[in-house]
């Protein structure tokens, strides 16, 4: 039977602005990647959604992204990979206290938005985190684009990783997910969005935007959790995932 | 013979911006309170500053405080009790990843500015902040003004605490420091400061303001690393403590 | 027939962050506070506000804050008039270049949350905030709670001023609000609160919750744009003062 | 006669932290670029600064940057041409709000750090920018580095611009400065570094790294604030400026 796991980004409000639905989100993901009051999240929100997912018994992650509220952590910020590292670390262990805090175990790091993206493609970037990351704690578990510099950078140094695929992006020949700025980025049909995953899972294959086949690693899926539609495309995909005999279960045991 | 810490407030500096003479302050002090990049300090600091304590085997603490650059963290905000745990877990945290990257081991927290001083008065705020550090880790030690609600709720939660002595700052009957707002509030005289210590240390008494003398525990002396005599005076109060029969030693091992 | 002007918050949304029904609310309001960008609003959604606010011909005035995102300006904060004074000028210049930008005209200053509380009672602050404004432009409005400090230190700059009174809050009196902290803050029924409103536009009187009848003088009401009754309570009011021969109208020509 | 106007950043220290010599610099300035809160600089700052350039008669001009503290503005934030527009006018804004304050008129416009680089080349951040200045004030004066999208930008728009060269930097064979990143980015000779500039306002003229002559067109002169013969070269330019016959002028009087 084929395993995977579902990620999702958690704990994005902030002060009095709410976004997202953490709560009801949670049933269907088995790995949460918390923000950590860079590009979003506060320390009180950290809090709660750190105490939600203990509650539900879902993996946590650490989420850093770049110093850009006002962005969201969405622009590209020309960071040296020093600047990487130090961002991530600190960013890794405020989460961490509020999971110590708690009781509870820091399972996974996923960087987040342009932070992501840059570290998928630049090896600097993607060695300085992976290396941030296991210097806080080697048995962290790093979640990179599947096929990314990260991953590879995780592996190197020698992390677990997790290759993260997407359902509802459409991907390049090299790999790459479509720019959000060209108009074939998402796939908005939730059918074919759900098809894509189950191949990339089963098959370890993706039709690429070029039609070309290539080869991906699908060890955890990444949906989202604000948009209208976010909870019923949750709860589709958790259903057709299990009607394919794919079990959703957490990253831990697919990597051990 | 007497034992004693010296504690300095650290790692201040902020981006292009330099504050204090950390490494030559090093040399005097036990132990570093080094900011947590909400009231000074930013990621890369706090790394540095965590190596230079390494480095010299100095005791490394958290220093959380008030989100307030702009203020250094030396104005009261009205948080709430909740509001106060939630940001010390956070600043914990952050600086406790940078000293696992490197390998060391946190020792203690010493709140900031504002945030110690209302600590030092405020049950609520003392209680929430002993919760945190508690929390977060049972084993550190939590630094607080002599006969402070601080020093009190530390103890009451379980934490060891550290009774914390200023020598170049005058006390009340009530054991609580002269404001800085008062023009009595600093003692300018090096010896005076270092007689008025030497006493807190090996009689634990303190002559106040207004002329009555008050039991106080001195186990941490408080000194500073920015200022024109900042080194100058670690020297002297160093020199003096030592021909006084005061060995300056960790506070770890005052308090096993 | 009596006159009274209708103000309203305004441009609170921040980044991906959105509060309020800024575009629906403006229907029933003749003055809205712009948020400056330190406790809410950032460059983006000040220029979408202001533009918002010419579309309807809606008097724009600035909303200076404290500088804390996280505590949404709420949260009282010790500074000295000199910091107060930096801080508005601060935030009325960012607004009034978006206002010069689009080509309108800047119409009143009202200091928002904790630093409008402090400023009510606070001669020091209130004086701080009257020199900003009046030093920015002698021919702004400073907008300030009926019978409060502020409202007396603008008088006494030279500028004019707007005596504001709440629909929705009880009075103390002193002719203070009652504080949200205290259970009965709120007027939660609406034909009460109306009731309320009317009898201060229209006799300059208004019940405190002592039982005693008090003077207030009301140029200004106060209604929220966010919450889930805000835009069926602005009609419910509106219609209210119409039907009770009171013109909602500009507070320009009300002062004029 | 030939005329040029000397140009320097100022109003750079944040809070408790001080970064340059303002005082002593303004002797041989004629226009004071005055961080906006935003890179460098905070209300308190932004207000001592200008009264330290109206008492010394020195033109104001608005430096706005990228929001980012701690990398000084000088990181590229990867924004759009709206967000640059709206960053633009909120900062000329705070500065212009002091400036009014204080009895005086804002001057010129010249972006900071990473936001001038990419403004010099990049079209569509150029014409943002312009845009913005122009918005707010077409009395305004745009600085631009000489030959770079911002000038071009700025005179399509309508706006008067002041084609700015540096000293102390070489030129590649478009005009561009060559990158901090190289080796032979910076002249240090100061004789050298002077006799570059002399050439650029005499001439027209200047030599690039490739050994070739090309145009220049040179109406401001930047000089640094901050470095530890900051003054000693401020007074050195000058003399050598006046040496050669050419005034050091305002700005506004070049252009008139």
């Amino acid at each position: 039977m084929d395993l995977v796991d579902i990620n999702c980004d958690m704990g994005e409000s902030f002060g009095t602005y709410k976004i997202g639905q953490d709560e009801e989100i949670l049933k269907y993901v088995t790995s949460a990647n918390i923000a950590c009051g860079f590009h979003a999240g506060d320390p009180a929100v950290m809090r709660k959604t750190v105490q939600q997912a203990l509650d539900t018994n879902t993996g946590i992650g650490a989420h850093p992204g770049f110093p850009d509220l006002t962005g969201f952590g969405r622009r590209a910020i020309d960071v040296t990979g020093q600047e990487a590292y130090d961002m991530v670390v600190y960013q890794i262990g405020a989460l961490q206290a509020f999971v110590q805090a708690e009781g509870g175990v820091l399972q996974h790091v996923k960087p987040h938005g342009a932070l992501f993206n840059m570290a998928a493609k630049q090896p600097n970037l993607a060695e300085a985190i992976a290396e941030a990351v296991y210097k806080v704690n080697p048995e962290l578990i790093l979640f990179g684009l599947a096929g990314s510099e990260l991953v590879k950078a995780g592996k190197n140094t020698g992390l677990k990783t997790a290759s993260e695929v997407f359902s509802d992006r459409t991907y390049q020949s090299d790999g790459s997910l479509t720019s959000r700025k060209e108009p074939d980025a998402l796939i908005t049909n939730q059918e074919k969005a759900v098809e894509q995953v189950i191949r990339m899972v089963k098959e370890n294959k993706v039709m690429t935007l070029q039609k070309e086949d290539i080869d991906i690693k699908a060890q955890t899926i990444c949906i989202h959790g604000d948009g209208e539609h976010a909870l019923e495309f949750a709860e589709f995909i958790t259903d057709a995932l299990k009607n394919s005999d794919i079990a959703i279960t957490n990253i831990r045991k697919i990597l051990s």
